[in-house]
């Protein structure tokens, strides 16, 4: 019971899948007063990725915008089947390493071996949507502490 | 520009449909290690709430578990359109009446005319999602400092 207790801090990001990168960053902006604070292209995701937060809520949760790359992305698939809207719910971790072995351990699905590189050289990996209740649970541990 | 900006002050909680609320709570709890802090029936919205954070992340987003009532609840037929996932994002405004004005002076769909009660008192609103990016965005003016 609890095995991630000692790992999870918080809600680290809401990623959204959108298809015009532009278009999300100026809604965002423009209509809910978020601040635009890092921007990235991960190739080996095939994402344009953009992280915004309301103006002084440093540390806290960001909207995490998801631009595919191509249409046989990760994003660019989901966009097909679901349309635009939230694809993941990112938790951050004190240790991505021990979180996902506790995950493991309880005979939950892990999606990648290894951790992955995410936004800002976080690590990252994902728990799989059929065992949490259909939502795709992202863990990052960031790289550098928290803005 | 920027209309909501003095208003918004970060990501209150992301709303999350699920069938079964005994199953999700344990799933938070014992998977993620998340902390059940609040917990309320909404009979005229025909849904049960429950309110997880992790330990520590106080006034940080918030899980919010929503299970309906009945399939002829906004829950219930969610549920049996998109199946259990992400149903909306809430926004912590420090004015809603402010704010939901904002964005009917900007041309944008606030789904009722007058802001509702959400949980713990707290009074919300929401922009439809066809004006949102398919995501459908709460904004939500505690009734109390957040915790
Ligand atoms: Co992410
Ligand atoms: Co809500």
């Amino acid at each position: 019971m609890d095995e991630l207790k000692p790992f999870v801090t918080g809600i680290d990001h809401v990623g959204i899948a959108v298809p015009d990168m532009d278009e999300a960053i100026a809604f965002y902006r423009d209509v809910l007063g978020l601040e635009l604070y890092h921007e990235e292209t991960n190739e080996s995701q095939g994402v344009r990725e953009a992280m915004m937060r309301a103006p002084g809520d440093t540390g806290g949760t960001a909207v995490q915008l998801l631009a595919p790359l191509g249409p046989d992305t990760t994003i660019g698939k989901f966009l097909a089947r679901r349309g635009p809207g939230v694809q993941q719910v990112a938790y951050r971790v004190t240790d991505i390493d021990a979180a996902t072995d506790a995950l493991r351990a309880k005979g939950l699905r892990v999606m990648f071996e290894e951790s992955g590189i995410g936004t800002a050289e976080s690590r990252v990996n994902f728990l799989h949507p059929k065992d949490a209740g259909g939502v795709l649970i992202e863990l990052v541990e960031p790289a550098v502490p928290p803005r």
